[in-house]
């Protein structure tokens, strides 16, 4: 197996440190996040089971738990072999992210009972750069508008989320995402126990309310900004996302692609800068 | 609309809280975790979309934001109705977990480009309760070991997965996951994006170990315990779920159900303990 290939649990990344009024420029390490897709296969029967965003790495022990949480097996002897799906005509970034496991049976098991029904594809290849092509086929342009906003005004982003928090009578101890205007007022904030579901929230709201496309808002969120959380920001066209935690290695692939700025670990008079960073209005010096 | 029947964002529960070495009884607030399941319909054709465990609030924002992020409609004026499937013959407790938006369109779009393809059900009602009930129809049964641990053992289980992740040479900045046995030695520690997987990656590991089941082990979760992390501990038949933070409603419903000792907020020399609380053996007073 050739292990250089394999996609490590980090990936280094320029990044921006904003501090106070001004940009340097860092090297910085991205925990990894791409698509492992779960394939079952028993005689000559095949299917997909689920796609899941992972860190890499012990990929296997991550089918095999999947398939013992879903009751699927219950036995180390149920399974003959666990391998990725690795054919050679793939490009690098797409080996190793499916995984097969064969059962020791003749036929795959009654999988009806399953909520989720996953379409087997017959490409042995899925990855992020995959997942930012189909946005792209869903007709998302990259965004183009010029706005700026000043350092103090991202550094108090995350306070006045938690102010409107107060405001809107939130229950606290949730993720929460929050809109604001470019001029820092707050639009909405929403929570949930699924950070994506309080994006989604936002996001309905704006929809229901006419107030698409959210092309000079900016989004907070309270934890880590992973991929998901950038799509939905980009289809929504919000140019600005600002997460007080560390952003994923496709977050960070998704908002440079997209051009959407993206700023992590917001905290105090500092900020990592990941993506558009034109977008943050600082002094030359 | 019968409001006083939604679900809220919020539940109360009874909880024991454990200080030095005794326990008190506290009333306590949990986030409300349940299923959502959003339906597509259009002309006479509907389908499910999706299932996501979600906060109840704000549901047909959920709805249309998450036909947003998936590019499946881009204007308000693509949707003609959003309303809850309130079915006479459902239990309180099963209303206002689904929700139907019906599109502004003869048929529905061309869903084929979704990896996720989900099988509808004829009957209008998804709920906690149902899935726990569906976990007891994979075989599950309530864990009936007799394992006690000491207070100390269970505060000091935090400091030892970090410890752990150190020695296991971790990246640090992720969801971490570790497995314990019952004198606190560290057996496993995964990491990851999600933390699912990593719990998964746990279980796999063990599984491909001919570990399991997992009777005497202990697992600690470095965020919150939601249903889907109580769920795998379940199967896995693990009877101590360790978490920093707060667990979901439904994670503590399961928890009871199955007789898992859930503990929350694991700090210093204080945890909340959710469920089956006799495991933690502390001298009558």
């Amino acid at each position: 197996m050739a292990e250089a290939l394999r996609p490590g649990r980090t990936v280094d990344a320029e990044v921006w440190v904003l501090e106070g009024a001004s940009f340097a420029r860092k090297s910085d390490r991205l925990v990894t996040e791409e698509p492992l897709e779960i394939r079952l296969s028993a005689g000559a029967a095949r299917r997909t089971l689920a796609v899941t965003m992972r860190t890499p790495g012990n990929d296997f022990e991550l089918a095999a738990g999947f398939l013992i949480g879903e009751g699927i097996v219950a036995r180390r002897d149920e399974i003959a072999t666990i391998d990725y799906c690795l054919d050679e005509e793939l490009d690098a970034d797409q080996r190793y992210n499916v995984v097969n496991v064969a059962l020791n049976r003749a036929a795959l098991p009654q999988l009806e009972r399953f909520e989720r029904h996953f379409v087997t594809s017959s490409a042995c290849g899925v990855c992020g750069r995959a997942r930012l092509d189909a946005l792209r086929d869903l007709g998302v342009a990259p965004l183009d508008d010029d706005l700026r906003i000043s350092p103090e005004l991202l550094y108090s982003l995350p306070g006045r989320m938690r102010e409107a928090q107060r405001v809107f009578d939130s229950t606290g101890g949730l993720h929460a995402a929050a809109l604001f205007d470019e001029s820092g007022l707050p639009l909405a904030v929403r929570e949930d126990v699924g950070r994506h579901n309080a994006v989604d929230k936002l996001v309905g709201w704006a929809a229901l309310a006419n107030a698409l496309p959210l092309s000079r808002r900016l989004l907070v969120v309270s934890g880590r900004a992973g991929y998901e959380i950038l799509q939905k920001a980009a289809v929504a066209r919000i140019p600005l996302v600002a997460s007080i935690s560390a952003p994923s290695s496709l977050a960070v692939e998704l908002a440079r692609a997209f051009n959407v700025t993206l700023a992590g670990f917001v905290r105090g008079e500092r900020a990592n800068v990941y993506a558009a960073r034109e977008r943050i209005a600082v002094r030359p010096n």
